[in-house]
């Protein structure tokens, strides 16, 4: 498996601890390789709408191999992927948050943060995706 | 429960004396701390297409802890969460009319008002807010 | 307009006077002509997964001039319209609880119930529907 | 808030020791009192169909307060709720896996899970639920 239970516990514990220092409470999800969620949680007080926007752009973020930052900027009105999110069944989050997880050059799987800014949903998946 | 239906009926009718005053028929949702819908009234002559409408801002109020009118800035092309729309299969609402309802200084749930123009709107789901 | 907010809301009262009587919390629901909700409470404590169903017990009821109940037994492996709930996206509930409103003959309206007992639902609904 | 994060891990830290004891991997997943997810763990080896089965068993069993083991046999062609899985959106599971959480007689929330047969899913749920 690309990314193990285990993996995923610890990349959530490490973005559990950044929310915290940040005072923003989030929701923090990890796909494997074949995009499919291994683990989420929801902390304290996390706003519920974002439950499934993290999931998603777990999912987003492997199944393009892009951070769902770089993907939004391509997906504005007017760019080439305009429109992407209508895509995969409503699977398709096109703003900040979404990491690829890495392994020998290849993505193995993806973290996806919401709960927050855009910016700092991206750096609670960043800190995530580093404990992988 | 966060939000009764005791206390739902008396902010729909806040919000149908509202629309009355202004003179244009509104649907009137409210939605309780889960998100879930406590009541809901379609005035005589309103959009049928709003029954879906005001019970979706208001659960997109509660589900984010902001007007759907402050979201539907964040979420116009450009930026930060354009695209939030395709999230939490269709029940994100991204224009006026849902307002969070607080009770001490948490978010307990929320109203959802559609039926007229963005302020129209707007302006009933804060009258009916009031009454909470 | 064929059912009324008015009309509605003396139904819902109805409805939950039954349902207070019976010692189980409803959500009640009542559609008109066209199959498009008027109004809808969830009383306190009644399941939230029957929001959605007492909503579309009234769809459902308009929808083919019959009350769910009727409908069940033709919806059963094996009887004639056994399939039909995979139909109008997923609007159609085929169990108690949904009961048509006639006027002067014709179907103009329905009532949909949902919380307790199918036999319970039906009871809560029939009351209310007399109240029109 | 009706179950904590905390709660949550403790719960599924049961199920997953329950899971390894029966040999089968499982995903396992924690709703609160909104039928909202707090938390989703997905063992090494387990299946991805049963990510989204665990999650919506959960809701299922809070929706309704009842086991999903229990709502399968209301829910089978000839009884009282067959059809109730095509409301609630796809999101009703009506086979054995689904445990509501209760405090003080109320339920506040519910656990998922799939991953086996009815009989182990039912057990690691339970097993999952006793941690709270």
């Amino acid at each position: 498996m690309s990314v193990t239970l285990a993996d995923a516990k610890r990349m959530i514990e490490a973005g559990e601890k950044k929310a915290a220092e940040i005072g923003q409470p989030m929701n923090i999800a990890v796909a494997d390789a074949g995009g499919n969620i291994v683990a989420h949680v929801r902390m304290d007080g996390a706003w519920i709408g974002s439950i499934d926007i993290s999931q998603k752009k777990a999912y987003t973020s492997r199944a393009f191999d892009i951070t769902t930052k770089d993907l939004a900027e391509h997906s504005q009105s007017g760019n080439q992927f305009f429109g992407i999110h209508a895509s995969n069944n409503g699977k398709i989050m096109i703003f900040a948050g979404g990491v690829p997880l890495k392994k020998e050059g290849q993505v193995v799987g993806a973290v996806g943060v919401s709960g927050g800014s855009g910016e700092q949903d991206h750096t609670v998946a960043e800190a995530a995706a580093t404990a992988f």
